[in-house]
């Protein structure tokens, strides 16, 4: 075994989004980040860190940039065939949406390119949105299924996904969301789809360990409570955690259906109410907010986030990443969005792709943040202010990206 | 003088955004790309074409790739100094806009910063976003002076475009807005600002042809109507076109006068009415709309778009790209907030882009089309539909950018 290579960041300016540090942004000045292997060592004032160091290793000056933790984008459906720029387009121009439906748009056509496509073809579509992402600085993602459907097609985009975090600088947390719509060979028969995922595909998810965790599209348009419950009951069953597409569109009261399973996050939430806010505050679920899809459908009904704010729920933002709703691979738009949009401060739109995506992965001990014993994925920023990259967009602000201490 | 290099692009499709060809997006298949120096011979039936060509020069096979123009951003302020991140977030904390300003923000604070750089470190701190905007497919685009609000840097912005265009493959329209706001130094005395501008500022730049049009900020936290005409008069006298900022906040009857003045466009134009809209038509100025700060400052007021369309009045859209109310360094961006906030569509954006854009900086005949006779800038995409280029965000999709041939 080589021995454990040793770094030193000195003459920096540390975002380290850690609520240990009163200031804005957990900002830490005169310190130096010590790096031992994949992992953070140790962040110590830098005289000192420089004393102690001395010969263990690099000594990188970052002369004065900022440095923050790898982005997390906690909400992601990356892994999918072809996209839907020539239905958008018909909407536009005004075609009805039943039309669009009748001629095989909508999710339906996502699910039949996904399932055309081979695992090698489907990773070779999905892989220039990974890289778009790693690229803008992101280090860890979830990724989801559900444009498969069926047993063989599900567990291939989640072996896209794992292949993915096998060969790129990345980590990534799959989650299994089979029952994201109703396949059209179970048509009328939703129940019975729920059976599959419960007796076939989730079992298969989880006995060849391709997923972390459960989502589900609980929604008037989607899958009732009591059919999101038994997806739920089986995923514990299984070991899984369990997340949900939430009080999007209507209050289907799937918050409080989270919480009651102690989930990682609901999501969306547009529609979430006082009794949802207080039962995600007593489960500590997080609440992953997605304006890319909001912007995007033109929605009106914006999350509760003032209530949120001083409940005291940990608020996530993300991409949503997918061809339906939000076709941004951007996890700086998504920031802007939910500045522009939602009324959140930078600070908390980066504490949401840091500190909050991380514990909505299920990884708040580990990742979000620059602390002694947190991964080594930080990135070195071309800015003079934390709230840069969420204000601007289009210009690269990156100048290193360090994933396990590389 | 060498012998003028010919190329052939062969297995186009090509989106011409030429109003001659009946097809949405003026698309041609199976024909060939005939370019001789800086210009487009023509475009051939490919099979007539290879024969004509033959030995001539390369012939590029781009495998089915879609071809559009070089995208055209028709309104920016993209050289200044610093940014207003800080800015933007104490607003959202809730620090009230008197403090804001009393703390020295707002436009001064980047009319400080531009004024504090050397005409190299000005150039320095604009490149990166003239790199983005390149990087995406602007082969021209125009750039404003107004944050020099003083003979010198105003003088300064300008040379820096000059620059520019003279050190990288870009044509850039070179604006003259010293009248984008009163100059602390003329607070409360803007007619005698504006004498300034017309007796020194506007003189200079014709005299050193630093600028091919005057721009205005005609608005009640702007200049007055009045005011407005004289500039217009004084760029009339001086052989500058003229074009406004408009009718964002309020209604003056600024696109009327610019129509007066058969001004290039008319800007903004959130408050036009039916008159503005009528005198547009009559005088042939172009609607420039500026999705990105419509989003940026949460304004509800959309611009008239159904009214132009059927007035027929030719609608560009544009980045606005400025530290202040748009910070956004992506014109596919703007295409797509064209699209989801106003409801253009796929086609009317990159016509926005392309060929309306052109005619936006007086360039309607040789810009913005695939045609005989047009300037050879052109991009090849990885796409299988031109309304991709607006629909997704943050995945790289050229293949190739092509500025005068080359
Ligand atoms: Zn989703
Ligand atoms: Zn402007």
């Amino acid at each position: 075994m080589p021995p454990t290579t040793e770094s030193l960041w000195i003459n920096t300016r540390l975002a380290t989004l850690s609520p240990k540090h009163n200031a804005a942004y957990g900002a830490l000045h005169g310190h130096a980040l010590w790096i031992k292997g994949e992992v953070i060592h140790a962040i110590l004032p830098q005289d000192e860190a420089l004393a102690e160091f001395a010969g263990r290793g690099d000594v990188i000056d970052v002369a004065g940039a900022w440095i923050t933790p790898g982005l997390i984008d906690c909400h992601t459906h990356l892994v999918y065939g072809g996209n839907r720029a020539a239905e958008w387009e018909k909407r536009l121009t005004g075609v009805p949406y039943q039309q669009i439906a009748a001629e095989g748009g909508g999710i339906v056509s996502t699910v039949n390119a996904t399932r055309d496509l081979s695992q090698a073809d489907l990773a070779a579509q999905s892989l220039p949105r990974l890289l778009a992402l790693m690229n803008e600085g992101v280090t860890t993602l979830e990724i989801k299924s559900g444009y498969g459907l069926r047993l063989y097609d599900e567990l291939k985009q989640l072996r896209v996904a794992r292949q993915f975090a096998e060969n790129y600088p990345v980590e990534i947390a799959p989650t299994l969301l089979a029952a994201h719509a109703v396949p059209p060979e179970f048509a009328g028969r939703s129940d019975e789809y729920i059976d599959e995922v419960i007796n076939r595909i989730l079992p298969a998810a989880a006995s060849e360990d391709l997923a972390e965790a459960v989502d589900m599209f609980c929604e008037g348009v989607g899958f009732s409570p009591a059919q999101t419950r038994r997806v739920f009951e089986a995923a514990h069953k299984h070991g899984l955690q369990v997340k949900g597409h939430v009080e999007q569109l209507s209050n289907l009261h799937g918050a409080a259906l989270v919480a009651e399973f102690n989930g990682l996050s609901a999501d969306h939430i547009e529609h979430l109410d006082e009794a949802g806010i207080a039962a995600m505050q007593a489960a500590g679920a997080v609440a992953v907010l997605l304006p890319g899809a909001f912007y995007f459908l033109r929605e009106t009904q914006k999350p509760p986030v003032a209530a949120l704010r001083s409940a005291g729920v940990p608020m996530a933002v993300s991409t949503d990443l997918n061809p339906g709703t939000s076709p941004f691979t951007s996890i700086r738009l998504a920031m802007n969005q939910a500045c522009v949009l939602f009324a959140l401060t930078p600070e908390e739109a980066l504490t949401g792709t840091t500190r909050h995506a991380a514990q909505a992965l299920g990884r708040a001990a580990t990742h979000g943040q620059l602390a002694a014993g947190f991964v080594a994925d930080f990135l070195v920023w071309n800015i003079d202010h934390p709230a840069e990259i969420v204000y601007s967009l289009g210009t690269p602000l990156l100048k290193q990206r360090v994933f396990r201490g590389r």
